[in-house]
């Protein structure tokens, strides 16, 4: 089943980006929840929460433990998340007596949300290279073409001759302001979330905030109060991934309107037509305006999920899964697809 | 990879439909386009346009044809669209002399949206089914439960009592008028897409009609002149998809809202907690709320590809692929849920 | 206070539309208000449910009736909608005996609802009649310049040349499909909302199928079953609308981009700039863009109204109140935008 | 006309707020570009770009200028945009020698998109006011029944007991981020913007950025490079009115289904029903939930705008004129409601 071309086989070598989509990938997803039971169950034993043994018992566990996915799917339809039957998996795994301190303390938004922290940790430094690059890419041309005139047009009409340099410089800049956002983001970490069944850690007692800080620690996140009715982190990571989407579908949009007009751009390559093999198509540049208008349209939808009523929703959150890890891959994909049209452009400018 | 959980091993469980999904396959989609190039052939060859011979082979090779996926692939990245290698591949596969009359005057646009039209014409049927098992359940419930009294509630007050059987009435009669136009949908026949390179199917000359019509009979598609760049039809489909989980989602609001106070509901089934085992969450009526607001979401999407530039645009076509199969199968599961959410009640109204 | 653009003194020149914001203003919503009350108070004579005598004086007292628009700001502030204290003064003008005989067995929604429909059926003629126009001045372009060359672009790039007759027949036939919507609206008649408190009509008794039956037709609207609950008419006239602007704006991105290659299309008039008065900018194409992105992300707040919970929710209704107004006007606008701008071409196709 | 209920006679005493919607009046507005031309007069003439004189009669002028409005309407509807009529109207005011040195090398866009900044720089203070008043309610609330119990709910089911000072803190700490967010965001001060026709001031040569942060000191701005074609800080912006409004709304929804079930809470207040005076509609709560919606909905289109091609979209800057006053408003309302709703609760928690 192939209904989003993120996951298409074919359609996603266009629309898809195979590195960022990895770390969203199943495997990756489990890899992140059974790090979250095994972080867990370090800090527990480092706070006296749970014996040592139990804690090496799970960790040594984790390093084989395959899933049943039949059996996670039958009761992911039932309880609505994984967790459950992913615990019990993983209990049976560990088996008596270390079974029992798995996920002590716990809930499943724990492990779906702290999973989803330590996976977005890892795209945000594929962004901020890629950010990087970009803004080097662009330099580039900056370097070779800037000197070169560019009619100006405002609303769709000659303006004044500006120059390459302008133009490009108006594209680079807020790719720079992303790039200080996602670096912001790393510097802080992404927050752990930890609360237990309604948010109050009440079975951990006066060791939750000590269990939480080395949770935290053990993932690689940030220490933080529990969240999981506060939406507010997601809807400002899809702006964020909307906000790069958009920045770059304003360039694809550029693109194609210079290669409508076809005076100022050579563009190598660009995509054939079944019917007109004559034709070169800025697919790419295209491409940039559909994730663009993909992820706008998306973070709208995000922004619904911040009704989120009493201690947990389970539809505002499983809205949220429904969308976030697609504008993750749009906003992977956008980058790769400016990289690539950016970094073949064989002239910009009047020739 | 799997981005969405359409597409997702366990998530699709509980958010997919395997029915709809299908009819939403790769398989599925590449067999829609074979069908489109086969209809294609024996429509010309029914009007002269190329030999009668050469639509018979092609119709041979089609049966056996398994396209080059990786090819696919990597021409999709390159062109936007799947066509033109998809083409060249089944040329190949025919072989000269018959290969150069596969996909005469047709273009991408054709082969993908008219595979589309067959797809969701396939849809269709399944939709208005579960829209019927659908009200046969509701009149199920309104039969056993109909006279119960009912808390009438207005802006999260109560009112004044009402019947079950008024309740299971409003959440039934807009499902009526789904399946209306769904059933209008059948019985008009979706529109066959067919317009060469830029619409005007210039190859073809005065036979073009002809063509067209034969085709459109071929794929039991119904005869229109070409919409390529007119996408109210689009729209229109999109806003009854979003129409039908907006009817259930409205549902699934309900039942959690009687879940959430309890007394009035007896609920089979439910979904369990990692952290409480005693709970029996009302997991299928949350996800009903989470796809309509995902619909909800997606149609304002898919709106914005209504400004589909000249004879064809590449971005606002491809922002429609990323959207409209996820609306179609958001829709499938949520007739799913719907039926297993209202099977399984065992008590209505006040005990 | 002019928050939005189409309330606004100068800003509503360009994006507003006089005659459609008229069918919804104050004055508007307070006439159909009170145009309800009577119609009710003249069903209910007609069915023996209140004296006719009752009937006659609040009709009497309609005519000169003006409303205490302080008390209605202060008490909807507080009640959430106007209906209360709108009927409490319209009692109060009626005086005893016969002021207890207003509104008898109706709630708030009724009358904001049904008032909604009186007010949409007289603008459907008003979007019928321009979209007629339109179609007449696109024929007259077709006339003027239809065997004119233009070159036929797909993917923003040039294709292979096409007619203007091509063209302009791209933008006509999605015009005709709205205009045979809208026409079936008004041949069908927009429901009448009438339920009473919880949507039984539990005060009307038996004569309650009469007293709709007469409403409806006292205020020309087809008699329907309550349906306040039930908003998928709301997202069908969404959908509508924003099919109508999504059209338009489709025409308006092309006319645009004919102004931004400047060899096919001569404008007439067109924006001044303040820094360049030597430029013509193809204003009224711009905004159509604007307007049909604009419904285009409407229609997504729309659809979000369709989960409205139990008997009535006021979340969900009041967010009706924010949206579907302002899609009325923008289509309203986007009509005469398109009007202004096609009926001004000086040439279009190669010079 | 009245087409928004946030320019409503009415519906604004519900849904608007007079503070904020003051700060986005026509008069406010005017104001707002006035300031501009003379903020920039008196930068030219300090940098020696107009003479002295000049600037100081501009001033004089602009304490007494009173623009003619409908001419500003019709200029409106011809240009796209107010700012050559309004700036005519100003060089006709001062008259001859100063009037040409109105405006010197600026465009539309700075004065429009610099005059929204003014604006927005003035609400940021009332948002962050309203924000920190809203911790003190909610301190408030702690402080008082912080120890009483509550029912924890998750997927709509109860979970088990936490405290009322427990949500509480889940609904305090979003909002203490939003706060943080926009405090930083007057320290840093919002970015002017100035460019001239094409975004690179050719008319002051190397003076340009003498100008330009003279203006921005005059203006109380921030002094940035022109971004004219950048809408990143425009997304951020709603981004942050959506996060406000988004934990609003789940305050709201928190409230109304606390008293949907009725034994936690008491509400003062509340509004009453046309048909049934005995309810207590928890009003404010629910439009709680429909300014989230609505601001999730616009920060969508919102985020369309992003693709702002060339060096000005016409038709993407004006869907942020539709789009953002609106946001802000909602912001505004929705934070004026939640102090009255929170400041009215006689009871949370169990009784």
């Amino acid at each position: 089943m192939t209904v989003s071309p993120f996951d298409h086989p074919y359609l996603s070598g266009l629309l898809g980006d195979e590195a960022v989509a990895a770390l969203f990938s199943v495997a990756a997803e489990l890899e992140a929840m059974l790090a979250f039971e095994v972080a867990l169950a370090k800090a527990e034993a480092e706070t006296g929460v749970i014996p040592a043994d139990a804690a090496g018992a799970i960790e040594a566990v984790a390093h084989r433990f395959s899933p049943d996915v039949a059996s996670l799917r039958a009761a992911t339809a039932r309880d609505g998340v994984v967790v459950p039957d992913f615990v019990r998996q993983i209990r049976a795994a560990v088996g008596e007596p270390h079974g029992r301190h798995v996920h002590v303390g716990a809930t499943s938004q724990d492990v779906v949300d702290s999973g989803l922290m330590l996976r977005l940790s890892r795209v945000l430094p594929v962004l901020e290279k890629r950010l990087g690059g970009l803004a080097g890419v662009l330099d580039g041309l900056a370097a070779t073409f800037g000197d070169r005139e560019l009619m100006g047009r405002t609303r769709m009409q000659a303006a004044i001759p500006i120059t390459v340099a302008d133009r490009v410089g108006a594209w680079r800049a807020p790719l720079e302001r992303h790039r200080t956002r996602v670096t912001g983001l790393m510097e802080e970490g992404l927050a752990v979330q930890f609360g237990g069944a309604a948010g109050t850690l009440e079975k951990l007692g006066e060791k939750a905030p000590a269990v939480r800080a080395a949770l935290a620690r053990n993932l690689g996140l940030a220490d933080a109060p529990q969240w999981h009715s506060q939406r507010d982190r997601i809807l400002d990571l899809g702006a964020l991934l909307s906000g790069i989407t958009g920045s770059l579908g304003k360039i694809g949009q550029d693109v194609a309107l210079l290669a409508d007009r076809g005076d100022e751009i050579a563009l190598a390559g660009g995509g054939g037509s079944s019917a007109m093999p004559h034709k070169q198509n800025p697919v790419a540049a295209e491409v940039l305006v559909t994730l663009a208008r993909f992820n706008a349209a998306q973070l709208g939808g995000l922004a619904q999920a911040m009704v989120h009523e009493q201690e947990r929703s389970g539809s505002a959150w499983t809205l949220e899964w429904l969308i976030l890890p697609q504008m993750v891959v749009a906003a992977g994909a956008a980058l790769r697809l400016a990289d690539t049209l950016l970094s073949s452009l064989r002239r910009l400018g009047a020739a």
